[in-house]
């Protein structure tokens, strides 16, 4: 084994966030490194449209981590295909990175490691992903606007998904699994009030369509019965990427995702974290901003 | 005088921050209306180029503002040229707005009334704005790689921008009207370190050029010299536009900016804020982010 390579700082993960992290510490000064286990872009390259990032009217989700893709990439190396399966305290003091292909000395790390959508795991839903199929109302639910959908879960989110669709004139239908939410009462009024039917003890078997998403197929308590909808809203939770964090000791809350203060710091020196893996509102802007934040602070750090 | 005009969100001032909060704010369903004292863009009208807001490799920060301007414009109303003169609470639970024009009731109110640059006040400082004369070194420091630049102030900022123009490779001078500098004793340290000179007691008569900065007179006691630089940064403070907040009752930081929490709230129910002047990093895209999250922390709460 040759000597590893030394960076001021490495990014994990190439997401918007991870990204404008990079970006940002080259433009500080800082020797930067970014390392993503999959492509560049993470979940942005999901969205099918993208409508609310300010200054693109209306883009494509891999159209615009392209776009961001391309203008880091002055400044900043993205390795893609490179998996980082441990970060560890060197007796020197820096951190050691160490990855699927190789190993790296750095003095700086800014975890970018987003999260990954619970699926529910039935027939369809890969094949009209974008097509009908989303995990996120804030993101999509334009595209939608007074169409019938439905929502899938029973929790704060699940509740409020269905709401931000009800809102935008969609006729909202609410499947759940069990005989009551988990969302708060406050929700679960407005639901009522908002007039959102829910469907009790119901799962979805299967999703059917031809070009785009036209029904489900739901089983309540034994009992098939087929849904028409144009929209099918999967929230059934969020899985932060945050295992490598969790090995790190980096702090976690009780969803698993990274604490960080608003500086992007963790409560480890040296390691910062920004985007999806924090929590928050799942938005591209505010992915970038905080990586941006973290570099700049990594950058302040090292001052 | 008839009945006021009725809103869910009132978002006061056209920067980033809060064309993107109108944005979000119509998008989750809200009625909402921007007001603007001058012109749509803020402060990021000044910079000459942005080359970090992701996803625009180098733009004017003018045709940046203007792209996110038209791109808002889709769902929300700017009033431009309309100052906010007051913000109070009526006695029916929401707020009256009052404008130089109008007023207007309304369930929420977005602050984002930016900062403005404390001035030198020096003949010259107008003419070469964006010819040399900056106010913000993570925004143009790039663009001076290499070349001599100047840094006005003795503070944590200045200190912080002189460094950060170093490590750009800039040759710098530190410019302070005082035999000493206020910035703590580590950043002082690594100004030495950095091989930076200061010109103790010295202060900026005139900016001189042509088509560009080309060099500045400084009296240092009494007693006038001539430096050669390519740019001049003058960092002797941001000063919050802070005031209408203040007499609503919002809780400020000892430097006059507007405490908010992670989800951009202040201290006053259904009042929220976002981008320059609550503070941080200045940068186009934390701005938006800000002003992202607290038109959706508006929308949540008036579920």
């Amino acid at each position: 084994m040759g000597e590893s390579e030394r960076h001021d700082l490495v990014v994990v993960g190439a997401g918007p966030a991870g990204m404008t992290a990079g970006m940002y510490g080259v433009r500080s000064g800082l020797d930067t490194l970014i390392l993503e286990k999959g492509i560049s872009g993470g979940l942005s390259n999901e969205a099918p449209e993208i409508e609310n990032y300010p200054g693109f009217d209306r883009i494509g989700g891999m159209e615009l981590a392209s776009k961001i893709k391309e203008h880091v990439s002055r400044y900043v190396v993205i390795r893609e295909l490179e998996k980082v399966v441990a970060i560890e305290a060197s007796p020197e003091g820096d951190m050691v990175v160490t990855s699927d292909k190789d190993s790296y000395r750095t003095k700086a790390v800014v975890l970018c490691t987003g999260t990954r959508h619970r699926r529910l795991g039935v027939k369809g839903e890969d094949a009209f992903l974008g097509k009908g199929v989303s995990y996120c109302a804030t993101c999509d639910g334009f595209f939608f606007k007074n169409k019938p959908v439905a929502v899938v879960g029973g929790g704060d989110s699940a509740a409020r998904e269905a709401l931000y669709l009800r809102k935008l004139g969609c006729m909202v239908t609410l499947i759940h699994r069990r005989d009551k939410l988990r969302a708060e009462p406050y929700l679960q009024q407005k639901l009522e009030e908002a007039g959102i039917s829910i469907r009790w003890n119901s799962i979805i078997k299967e999703i059917r369509g031809d070009k785009v998403l036209r029904s489900v197929i739901i089983d309540t308590g034994g009992v098939e019965s087929e849904l028409a909808i144009a929209g099918l809203f999967v929230s059934i939770g969020e899985e932060p990427n945050s295992e490598l964090a969790k090995e790190m000791g980096v702090s976690l809350d009780p969803h698993g995702y990274i604490i960080t203060d608003r500086s992007q710091r963790t409560n480890l020196k040296g390691v910062y974290a920004a985007g999806d893996v924090t929590g928050g509102v799942r938005q591209v802007v505010v992915a970038c901003a905080e990586g941006a934040i973290a570099a700049l602070s990594a950058y302040n750090d090292l001052l």
